[in-house]
């Protein structure tokens, strides 16, 4: 039976993940994860790209005979022009004014548009996640960053240069820790990954007690956040202390977006996901603390549902444009 | 000769003002203010902005013959509800849950749409003054609170409830000073009028020099934030280094917005513009450093235009519900 599909692509520094999107955002098929292997080159990864996307269209058409393509979606760190769609600068790539829309096109023989890789995660948990049904929803990316997507009245907001919702670098302390943009006391130099096992590592060595040391063999260099929320389910303290001071700083960022936005969902996608109700209870309180009563009254905070929702939003902006 | 006009009313704790104005924004007539009177009780002061709001009509009829009076945009502190016209609380005025949009059509006999008076005022900074001609703004007015605007794609943007844009109350500083709402660390203890005026205070009281006591006869408690500015412009090295540190703050709140909206201009409207380019100087160097470059290059920080933004910015609000 002939079905509609879009080519979604999710670019990230550690790996990308290619999948086939049902035009109506219902199924995702063939979904396949490669690293990305910067080192060898812009060319050598986008190739490789290409590759993925092409078994993956085969693959969809084997399961599902009479499978058409009509398109491809790419999410990849910015700053970007999803209008000439070259990537601007990528430090976590190396990619300088690299055309990816262009080579994607030549590759893939489809056409190809590309956003941001936080908007297309927080387009696809808007279009099929945890923000589905709202016309205003505010989502963090955090990982080895802390990114953002802003959809206002059910489209993408882009800003005056495609570089509105840089989430992470709002500040929360302008007197406070150092950010890798330059700048003090932003967001993720709190709540990114890094900044979370940053903060374990800092208490580990002031001399605080935990289990983590055993954890990693007394090998403090490879604390990371996963290990920190596997730790605070284990019940060490420190861990979970470290937790908590998470959801403050996550807080004060959200009640602050909470305040300018008045959202219906605010929705965090990424690894921090995996510290669950210890976080998500916390960080909850700590919005209803700080915001206003009638915008805490109108938002729902949540974690991400979909598997990869840079996939299934990259399908979504490639059909938001047609 | 025939011509159609709008009846504009900016409504403040302190005073409100009515003006008429031309539907194309072009032309403000008959622009009168009067004292407040809080006291008094909402009815009360409802009575005497009706009289006022007939009296400009009057005025605006007889400087321009055949002038029609087609509606009547209302600019109230929030929160409000725009689609019932309710203003729900309002603590610098005292009203609770106060039909203005309904009063206001009995008393004046024509239709009415209210907003947020940050609103007004920026959406009118965007129609006619600093930030005309652009799709993405984001105002703050800076007076005894701190409120704001956001237009985005050329329209106001509203939030799930309508209490979005409330930029006095991102955090700046997640452990700082207490702010009115409750919270701590919010723009608006640091920026606002009061929160100008107590730092000045708090740093004479520690024994600071400066010219500012005897300008006040020794009274500390009569400084205000605009006797700051008049100490600053005389040579003050206390009043100038509390300007700076307000770039200072205000520059730490305005990099997120710069980072978070990509806008083309951000306009600050209030008495602070007092201060002129000592503090905007400053503060567009603190943007700057703390916002991300893509960001920085697309906007331009400006003092607000217009004599009082709220009245013509009420006047569009009525607009563009029609």
């Amino acid at each position: 039976m002939p079905s509609t599909w879009i080519l979604g692509i999710d670019i990230g520094g550690t790996s990308f993940t290619v999948g086939s999107v049902l035009r109506d955002g219902t199924r995702v098929a063939a979904m396949r994860n490669e690293p990305t292997i910067r080192e060898s080159g812009a060319d050598a990864v986008l190739a490789r790209i290409v590759a993925l996307g092409h078994e993956v269209m085969e693959e969809t058409r084997a399961l599902e005979p009479g499978a058409e393509f009509i398109g491809v979606g790419a999410g990849a760190p910015g700053p970007l022009d999803t209008k000439t769609g070259v990537v601007l600068l990528t430090p976590n790539l190396g990619w300088v004014d690299y055309p990816l829309a262009e080579r994607l096109r030549t590759g893939l023989d489809l056409p190809v548009e590309i956003d941001n890789d936080a908007n297309c995660a927080v387009l696809g948990e808007w279009w099929m996640g945890a923000a589905r049904g709202t016309r205003h929803a505010i989502g963090l990316t955090i990982g080895t960053g802390i990114g953002g997507g802003i959809i206002m009245g059910g489209r993408l907001y882009h800003g005056a240069s495609d570089s509105a919702g840089e989430i992470g670098h709002i500040t929360i302390d302008s007197n406070g820790r150092r950010c890798a943009c330059g700048n003090y006391g932003c967001l993720e130099a709190y709540a990114s990954g890094p900044a979370i096992a940053r903060r374990a590592t800092e208490a580990l060595e002031a001399g605080a007690e935990s289990a983590m040391p055993a954890m990693v063999d007394g090998d403090l260099s490879l604390i990371t956040a996963q290990l920190v929320y596997q730790a605070a389910e284990q019940g060490d303290d420190l861990a979970r202390e470290v937790v908590n001071d998470t959801a403050h700083f996550l807080g004060a960022g959200v009640a602050g977006l909470v305040n300018i936005f008045n959202p219906e969902v605010v929705v965090v996608c990424g690894g921090v996901r995996q510290a669950g109700e210890r976080l998500f209870v916390p960080l909850r309180r700590e919005v209803a603390r700080r915001a206003l009563k009638p915008a805490v009254a109108a938002v729902r905070i949540l974690p991400s549902e979909l598997e990869v929702p840079g996939v299934q939003g990259a399908a979504r902006v490639f059909l938001e444009r047609q």
